[in-house]
């Protein structure tokens, strides 16, 4: 399959290609935070390319792209960012384009910037959708009973905190809490012990729904503007102490980091695949057809102050509840949404028959911190040590289409 | 002991007396919406007072007074509003005032306006601090292990839904889910057989505290603006099925109510009481002294279409966990609180020895629907029927001074 091709050198195996288009939030210098869309290793300034004309004929005021976060943008509509993205494709394939013309002052290398947080996110909610890791950290709490009754009838979420999510590059400081030493009945306070990552997907909601009224699986896409990387920090040993009976608390909320991009969903349209067979079928209202999964490869590597080593590949088509589903059930009482909320995945491992290791998570990989792990520079972890950096990337591949979400880093520093 | 006395004629029993002033968001036919203060049955138009010079020397912008939520009021931190509420009840108290001189102008009754939500809330936590309410529903979710271990050590808490909490006087539609019948494996979708409330408080933050740093137990206070009545509507048949591992989810996040006015935390000092001995002691981060709860009365009363039947009282003053350890315990992790975030006490019952029923939730009340109670108008209750009006209020009164909320109401519709 051949697809046009811009006149700005992109390499092959870049994640921001012509059909990517992700936006984001960015600044260079000691200028306010903007609007910009990557492509390469350039950043379209959007304010700027409305300003020139590129935009044209799309009615989108120029003051949506000099907000600091794309909330604004965001709240005109799926319908009209996809217009934009539209024109810029146009715009980046054509020599004759007003971006071309004014391309030096348009275009802002990614090298030059600062990112920053894309979305001023209102609510946060975080599911538990894979089968893999559900099972295997269900065996790590609960050896006797996993998988929970409830797991295969309806996608588990609960809210998490929005207030202390940071974008990708963001120092984790690593949190302090209560922790029963093993054999104790009494708990200590501690840094954690059992400094952890989950390897997740982010979707932002792009529209309101109202209060009352459920969104059906049919309609939920709509509800969708993009997706990006999302890393759950969490601390294992305060969560084991805490998390009965009302699930998690100071375990997940310390920090949870996001990729800077937010990938459109209409640029991961290519790549849907079918999700695994649900057995039981799950209730109506829950009931979804066809090729709902994305076909997304994900890795996550830590990288101590020396090189990086990869210690986990798997891909989100391995979820088993898909995102429909998940709106779906979270609306499904009535509960609302809003623009610039995010819903994120749960961590995503792969299936136990995959080559190599596919947990999200060090609590999986290391099976409870029992397995210590080996990196390249030949030191050994359980859990994340300080200083570590934990890097996460994600990529879709097809007919010579690729779309990447580019990263989502984040390195510990002493409490 | 006597105190000023108003030239405005305020009942004596009214919650809204001149030692108060709680702010809220109000609106009178088609007028946006805007910040209000309430004294008796009257509202002072706040953006009206500061044209006409009431706030004289204090140095807060018109604009302020204009939004359509207390956060920019907030956000110029306690000691502000702290002032505003030091010049009105000045000017309420002399009648050669500014605020006298131009009453007409400035003061709105109540019964001709409509109230708002009044805080946009950025993140909700919803505590589990009442000794007696965690030891009772423990007892019907877990028969066997009611208080876990880790009650006593540390405020539980879990994160909650911003999105959906609504202003006093919305109706609440009953929520449909998953429910797993008596006695059976599967689950069935159903409306909620078991709709409840929950009284509590909640605490508006009125300070943005840093990632990373946890706010110590003496500071705490300095990042609460005020206090609410808070209706945390509960679905008790979803959330036994869907609560475990991760917490309730679609169970509590289809709604929850909070009272219009927000009393600030400084009209509440005179009302401090010692809580309940706190057995084992508690980690240093959690350690307070002296008399850190409030002696609030609080009521809930159930109305069909006839009249209110008054089901419970109780009084905030039984609380395990107190305000600035809930806040210590919060961010010891590093997770930051931000102006307009809401902390929720959790259901507060009485102790079992009060006179009366004084259980905050019916889940308790009707020992988990198995015990009906009887009403005013010959009809009995387990748990909420369509057309139900919730009602809930709270007041504190001491050496003559009187400080109320007001109400927290809801009706319960049809899914």
């Amino acid at each position: 399959m051949t697809h046009p091709t811009p006149w700005l050198d992109i390499a092959p195996d870049s994640d921001f290609s012509l059909h990517n288009l992700p936006f984001g939030i960015f600044s260079v210098g000691s200028e306010p935070p903007a609007v910009g869309v990557a492509i390469g290793e350039w950043i379209i300034d959007m304010a700027a390319a409305s300003r020139f004309g590129v935009l044209y004929p799309s009615q989108v005021p120029e003051s949506v792209f000099q907000e600091k976060s794309l909330n604004a943008l965001i709240a005109l509509g799926r319908p009209v960012a996809r217009e934009v993205r539209d024109i810029l494709q146009e715009q980046l394939t054509q020599t004759d384009s007003v971006l071309h013309q004014f391309s030096e002052r348009i275009l802002i290398r990614q090298a030059d910037a600062t990112m920053h947080l894309p979305v001023a996110i209102g609510d946060y909610t975080d599911f538990y959708s894979s089968l893999e890791h559900a099972t295997n950290v269900g065996e790590l709490f609960r050896p006797k009973n996993p998988l929970l009754p409830n797991w295969k009838h309806l996608p588990v979420a609960y809210h998490g905190r929005a207030s202390s999510i940071v974008v990708s590059g963001t120092t984790i400081r690593r949190p302090s809490g209560q922790i029963l030493p093993s054999g104790a009945t009494e708990p200590i306070f501690s840094p954690s012990q059992a400094l952890d990552y989950e390897l997740e997907l982010g979707f932002v909601i792009g529209k309101n729904s109202a209060l009352g009224v459920p969104v059906s699986t049919d309609e939920a896409e709509d509800y969708i503007f993009g997706c990006v990387l999302f890393n759950d920090w969490s601390a294992r040993d305060i969560q084991r102490w805490e998390y009965q009976p009302l699930g998690p608390f100071l375990s997940k909320n310390f920090a949870s980091s996001i990729s800077p991009w937010v990938v459109m969903l209409d640029a991961l349209g290519a790549f849907r695949v079918a999700g695994p067979e649900q057995v039981p079928e799950p209730l109506p209202y829950l009931q979804t057809e066809g090729a709902l999964n994305f076909d997304l490869n994900l890795e996550v590597a830590i990288k101590p102050q020396t090189s990086e080593t990869v210690v986990c590949r798997t891909n989100a088509r391995h979820l088993y509840w898909n995102i429909r589903q998940q709106i779906a059930h979270h609306t499904i009482s009535g509960c609302n949404l809003r623009a610039g909320d995010l819903l994120a995945t749960g961590t995503i491992s792969g299936s136990h028959d995959s080559a190599g290791p596919s947990s999200g998570c060090l609590l999986e990989l290391t099976e409870g911190g029992k397995k210590p792990i080996l990196l390249s520079d030949g030191t050994e972890r359980t859990y994340l040590q300080d200083g570590d950096e934990v890097i996460m990337r994600g990529y879709a591949e097809r007919d010579g289409l690729r779309v990447g979400f580019g990263e989502v880093r984040g390195a510990i520093s002493l409490p």
